[in-house]
């Protein structure tokens, strides 16, 4: 138990440390320091920082994944498609450090990591391209390329984590229901 | 001459390399290596990484601000909306390496640096934001937050150099076009 819960707090102060300095800039000594730990007791749970890096990114797409699959997927194409964009922006904004981690990281793992979590993230995004591939199959939405549709609906909703502000101008159900009416719009639907 | 070319050389292979391992990564070593100079060669024009990544990060905010003021600031605002989108990523596909240093590195300048960048980015993003509000002032647009849809909308079209290919599927004036049409139904147009 205690092995399990230092392995958790390992992971949660270099989560903090490369969201907030970037991955490249931290080592394993500061990870240590974070924690409240000698750096050779940090080997004890994680054999060096790109396997950390990897783990974590994966655990994140994974449960992500997972999270996704847990809501109903029957329905008209429409309302899975608000449904995609409200649990995309509520699902980010309530992991901001693994939302930036995922956006700033990718380009640091190492190419058989790299390919591992690309084909993770590569299924979520089949998700959202199935969604809009049936609107415009059923004529309820407008979608000249999917491919480009899915990416443009992720990158803006992607965006949200970057400025948005607990306690700010704009509620977290203000800001779903805008983004979700501009993307119904986008795609025409 | 000789002096500016190779000034203009450091720059350019710095880009590369950030754009490529990011800037924390990077060390002022490499970039000589790169450029094929001595480390010490490298001080002569460069005192410092911070400096550097500063130095390029402002000329190319200052940059994307002189190109849009070139442009004509009149008409209609979906007609300024246009020329904004099309404008936003023609001029960054032409520059994919310091599009993506824009939106990686900010988090790597020194306080001072960040501020001085910040004021240049957010007068860009102001010149959309005019357009919007325009647009919604008149009611040739549907925008119930013109801070959110400017980010919206810069969060999608940022995306773009992310994942478009030079000689892929699609071709530059088809994306302008989709991403055009998206963003015009986006915002009410």
């Amino acid at each position: 138990m205690e092995g399990n819960d230092r392995g958790e707090r390992i992971r949660e102060a270099a989560l903090r440390l490369f969201a907030r300095h970037g991955y490249a800039a931290v080592s394993m000594r500061q990870i240590a320091t974070e924690v409240g730990v000698q750096a050779g007791a940090l080997y004890l749970y994680i054999p060096d920082k790109q396997t950390l890096l990897f783990d974590m990114m994966r655990s994140q797409m994974e449960e992500l994944l997972a999270a996704w699959d847990e809501l109903p997927a029957a329905g008209a194409p429409v309302a899975r498609l608000e449904a995609f964009v409200r649990f995309h922006i509520c699902y980010n904004l309530a992991r901001p450090d693994a939302a930036f981690l995922g956006a700033m990281e990718m380009r640091n793992l190492e190419p058989e990591n790299y390919r591992a979590v690309a084909r993770l993230r590569d299924g979520y995004e089949a998700e959202l391209a199935a969604i809009l591939r049936d609107g415009a199959a059923s004529g309820a939405m407008r979608v000249p390329d999917v491919r480009l549709a899915t990416k443009a609906v992720l990158a803006m909703l992607n965006g949200v984590t970057g400025w948005y502000r607990e306690g700010g101008r704009l509620s977290r159900e203000r800001v779903e229901r805008i983004y979700w009416n501009m993307v119904r719009r986008a795609v025409g639907a």
